[in-house]
């Protein structure tokens, strides 16, 4: 069925103006003032509300494996709360074993995503090289349009590779035309640090951000633009947390290195102060990076405006509570991970747009339009134009909410960000026409959801 | 009468598809597919073209009063040959000199504007600063919607101010909301070095460009952020020609300076070694800041691409041949300017588009849209949305043309890019929906262009 | 009569070693394991002593004309307290008015130079320029035997010349193989920041170092490394205080300029806090630049172990609590500097080298030999050799004594580091083999300090 | 038997004056103008000739095993061309091969150690780390006052660690109050870019510097760097080659990283292009790091002169012109290293001092005091005073000879500066006392070096 979606206030990375937009077909097919009313049309009306393009997350684990545990939601679950929050398309990642072959976990993961309730598709994670995988690797991204790898500095002793395996990864990719994620810790040194930490009976949460201090973030970050300046490919660093690893980042692009970098929504609110409440109550606020010392976030949103950085993710990983007991005696065991998968778009509009500290522009280009973009999404997410699908979010920036694990719904027991106000709501979401989400809450139809398949860069 | 653009692949900064585009009473009012063709519409078949909004040049100086002389295109000449190469608004420069009031100088380029043929306003130079010309600045912003000023570091005889008075101008545009550019080149030190070579009789050419390395230019742009980053206002970096500057630049947006920066178009493919040309050929390359070392081109390209630059301007300062003769016995009097207003948009997709350097949104991004936003003019230009001024440039990308003075519209007798190859056509060219430009021909009516008042951003 | 030191442990830049030292007619002319001792000689037993070579003051005001009165300190006054504390030789200011020529007040000068009791020499102060100035400037250097100029980016209305005159300063200077000393803070951006805190009422003490903020002392340090690497001659940043100005200054060295920098002993252990405290005193702490956020201490301390600064010296400038009073109702009046000459070479052995922040290698070098190279008195004073001047501060690090006005002997009413404990005291201080100190009191024979004619560089 | 050195000028880190010199018993015991004659003292007349410390080379492998080869000279022949060349001590290297303990890789070097002719000490590398290896790394410094450790982030599979073991030494290293040295270049891509260039049959010799560029020897500095703020010990970079790592080294100084770098007389003289000679003449000049491209020359001159780099070595590595054929079809076996154990002091006396890129202070300091200082042998070696070791090398600065592989007393024949003219030849050198060398001829007594026991620093 057509939609019609009258009177709102459009709102893309370089647009803003008020019309109509008339979709059919999964796909934005007019804009204009005052568009005729098909009888058969469904309207929404928008006059008052802001339009904007639906959002991406490029960063999630759904249903992430990790220290023997399981994340706890599931496709559906966690398409449902995104969409709740304003996003509609998410890049989650396969994540191979070290002895497991890239097609074989590309085939586990689909099995996993029953039931998605948005678009979505994944990065292939390179955890070893060998003549057999790079084959696989070739399938993923010519057979499958996986068009994103993503490597690890850090987890040595998992998904981590080596400086050599990295390199020739990143040289594959390169003649791929994929875009390499990466993960930029100095596994070997952190490793130490939480031995010697161990050793001397130092075991609650705030010795795990002493164990991975700023510097081996930027240490990593800084190994990974060296590399990509040689070889010449395009990268992309998640998770970015700190002054120090920013300062790589530009220095790399000073020097003409092709490289994106990330932020997470968690970094531009909370800080290392949280990860040291006493009583275990740090465990939920355990990431890796680990929040950082508050002055970040200052110097985070600085470069959000500047466009030194590129897209704001959540790397939401949704352990529970319990979950988090795993590590009650030994920091090291807690599960990795702060929900966040559904606040992501209100909080930085709250934050950033309400604050003056990016302008609205900007907030859709880096909650949407560049990672559109960067992981060759564009243009059929991450803008409004004729032709595009018809993923949008018709936000009502009066409605003020209370953020709370009792009205979420992402299947997590908590909310670090319990009690904080947002200011906005999403009136209407909608997946290539399909109207998901009316007033903040799913009211759509299951399973319509579909991998998007991508095609490497051309040379 | 209406104006419907039918089939072009539609380009802007965040966007790419192809559509028709409507245009009614001046503005864009509808995009779609198929839309319907009503039968006194005037229709441009755009099919296998590109459609771009139309082109800010945010730096011109058509009517320059520059030692003793006047530039040599009048309006009339100066915007035929800007809408003949795609530029559809200028912003030209109000510069009273130090005796004179800005409101008598405002006044007296009104005067000049006769006869535009597209739509344009101006920056207010700040050349000395009282309680009544403050007064009156007030009035050129509250009341003539000039909401741009202009200072300069450079040429402390005539337009130039010392530290204290910049301070003050810079103060005063943050109280009334406005941009301030800034020619950043130390004047004492280039003075003092004009008058060694002077007295050394070293009075040719390339003595124009020693006398103002690099770092002068660098110095002057580090006290510019410096003082932006105590007052906190928005400051815009005009015709920033090399890597010294640019590391100024950057570093002040990682302190959260809030900075723009634009480099011009001759920075990028001309270089010094032009103005060491023999027989006084090198005449013809001399501007300030000078054309700098070849290398400087690649860190310029590179900054477009990764965002650290804003915009790419002209600075065209139209004097002609005879005019330059004035420096034939002494290089200091050489009238500044490399005519290049035509020329912009053609030999920028040329050379950065075609050859990968930067990619066609960035493109749009450095010709256009960013000038418009960062000078009060979006969207009503800058972008293709319904509701904005129906500038476009439908681009015929397929056609290859040879730049000459023999063919250019501009009113000067020699080019420097004589010979150039350029790929690409403007196949038309509208202003608010006239069309002005057809085949790289003007073909439009004389007179229509508007003087464009601002707002000042709101706090 | 000649003087044997025995048994000393003799420290210089570069040895330590255990050694008698034997001097005759003024010099160092024998080193040795068990020399001699003649019958006639003055013997000091100096076993468990260091024996230093004496400390040069590179940047003093003894005698300082400012805001109409005069500091507090004569020459006899100043050298007596200057060699209680372990300082052989000073550098003082000839400070010309701006109508006043350089050999007008250097006479002036000399005739205040009365009842020396160490040797000295001074800066010539350039606050003008002219061709006459430029012939009296050249006698300076090559009469007098005064080869080092000043320069003030600051006080523009008193002492500080414009960029151009600045310029053409340091070409003189390079000509002649003068170093130049700078003052390197913005003067113009000060004055309106001072009258902003004025017409704000805004006086008391914590707003001078609003008024004056580190990245205006940063801002002057960058603009002299940018002539002097234009020019090419050596410059001497005074009173570095900051972060800020030490990254100016370090990037300088790595282009290649030829630059040292100077801290002071107050900003290695005092801090902005001091200048605000209550009831106005606040006012003894005040000096410019002033003084700077405690985390800048850590950053100078490393600077000088790690050799990106040259010297420590004390810009000593007496002005005594009620001359303070002058600034109650207005901190710009408040006269400038804080007493500490006597205080010195103590308090850097105290917290420098008992803390190791500094070996004491690195203490002799900042304290004694680097001014002494950078400022033409070595070898004469600045090392312990065969054949240098018999300068030598016997110090006993084990007494500990505490800082007070009732002991020093600077004529001033109060110490800034009163009650603070230092580890270490002048056992005997030597001035050209005249005794002059014994237990830290001046027991020697007044007027014997003598003017140092310097040598300019040879090129 | 006791000496007298008359007359000459003697010159030491901070010192230079004109004065005899007595030593007895292997050290100077006086130091004085005409000092008596004693009838038995040997004495050397010294007038119009320099007098320095004598000079030590921090970086030598006379006997070094690589690639299945020994390198040439014996302890007898380098000690001999050591101290022709003016250097009396000299620091080897330990290389344990990785299956090999400490101790018994100690003992073997100890063997090779016939006939020295100069004092001497050693680092001892660790090439793996673990229980029974820190055990007897205990005992390397606390039993055999080796006071320094080698680590290789270059060789992987051979002297390399990973990041792991590298921190686990540093660790150690800081609580045994050791100096670390580390070879800083990425051994895991450099093996990847010369497997890549062997298979593209790309194997002549200046793939070697093509395999290992300038940004991978910043990377593995960079990374040092990292672990040293991490950690707090004391690191010594070895033959920094380029200004990218230097930034890395400077940028670490300024966060207070105690970290020294040392570069070589080669890369100070010599640039890539001689590594690019035809005919397999470019072997050799092959040597790790590469020769770089010229410009990093004037860039090193410079950091010497402003203090960035501490120490002037030679990595000294003697294979002949028969071991390079090893690589004749394949760069990667050319066994590494340019010979100029010899040559040191006279090249960068002639190329630093002459010019003036370095004064004579700066000069001893980095040949002799440095180096002295940094690896414990301060103040017995490294400077002129009563009580140290009497290393002297009287140096006629007015001699010019040319060096050639037909004169010089390396055991190798050829020399990569034949034909070079260097300013000066030793007139004579002592080692405690014994004169080993007239006029550049090894002239003294066969095996009276000895091996100079350290003691680590004390915290």
């Amino acid at each position: 069925m057509a939609l019609l979606i009258q009177n709102g206030e459009i709102v893309t990375a370089d647009s803003r103006y008020v019309a109509d937009i008339w979709c059919e077909n999964e796909t934005i097919t007019a804009i204009g003032k005052n568009l005729p009313v098909p009888q058969d049309a469904h309207v929404i009306d928008a006059r008052g509300k802001l339009v904007f393009p639906g959002f991406v997350d490029p960063h999630t684990h759904i249903y992430l494996y990790a220290m023997g545990t399981y994340a706890k939601d599931t496709y559906e679950t966690g398409t449902i709360a995104a969409l709740c929050g304003g996003t509609t398309t998410l890049i989650d990642f396969v994540n191979p074993q070290r002895q497991e072959g890239s097609l074989e976990a590309l085939e586990k993961w689909r099995q996993q995503t029953v039931n998605p309730c948005c678009d979505y598709t994944c990065h292939m994670t390179v955890s070893h090289l060998d003549a057999q995988i790079e084959n696989e690797l070739r399938e993923v991204v010519l057979q499958h349009g996986i068009t994103s790898f993503k490597i690890f500095f850090a987890y040595k002793d998992f998904l981590g590779m080596n400086d050599g395996d990295i390199y020739k990864t990143l040289l594959l990719a390169k003649e791929l035309g994929v875009v390499t994620a990466a993960h930029c810790e100095n596994a070997h040194i952190i490793d130490i640090r939480q031995q010697q930490f161990v050793d001397d009976k130092k075991l609650t949460t705030e010795y795990h951000h002493h164990s991975r201090p700023p510097i081996l973030e930027a240490e990593g970050t800084h190994r990974l633009c060296v590399m990509s300046e040689l070889i010449g490919g395009e990268v992309y660093v998640v998770h970015l947390s700190c002054e120090e690893a920013l300062q790589k980042v530009i220095a790399a692009k000073m020097r003409g290195v092709n490289i994106h970098a990330e932020t997470l929504i968690q970094y531009l609110l909370l800080d290392k102060s949280h990860a040291e409440l006493p009583n275990f109550e740090g465990a939920k606020y355990i990431m890796s990076p680990p929040l950082r010392d508050k002055k970040n976030q200052k110097i985070l949103w600085n470069a959000l405006h500047q466009g030194f950085l590129a897209t704001v993710a959540t790397d939401h990983a949704p352990f529970d509570w319990q979950q988090r007991q795993m590590g009650k005696e030994n920091f090291c065991n807690i599960p990795n991970g702060i929900p966040s998968l559904e606040d992501r778009i209100r909080l930085l509009y709250t934050h950033g747009v309400n604050t003056g500290k990016i302008d609205i522009h900007r907030f859709v280009d880096v909650a949407s339009t560049r990672a559109a973009k960067i992981f060759g999404l564009f243009p059929r997410k991450g803008t409004i134009q004729v032709g595009c699908d018809a993923d949008l979010v018709i936000y009502d920036p009066h409605v003020e909410e209370t953020i709370s694990a009792n009205t979420h719904h992402m299947n997590i027991d908590y909310s670090v960000f319990e009690g904080i106000k947002v200011k906005g709501r999403c009136h209407a979401v909608t997946v290539r026409g399909h109207v998901q989400v009316r007033d903040g809450q799913f009211t759509g139809q299951k399973g319509i959801g579909k991998f998007l398949k991508r095609q490497p860069r051309s040379h």
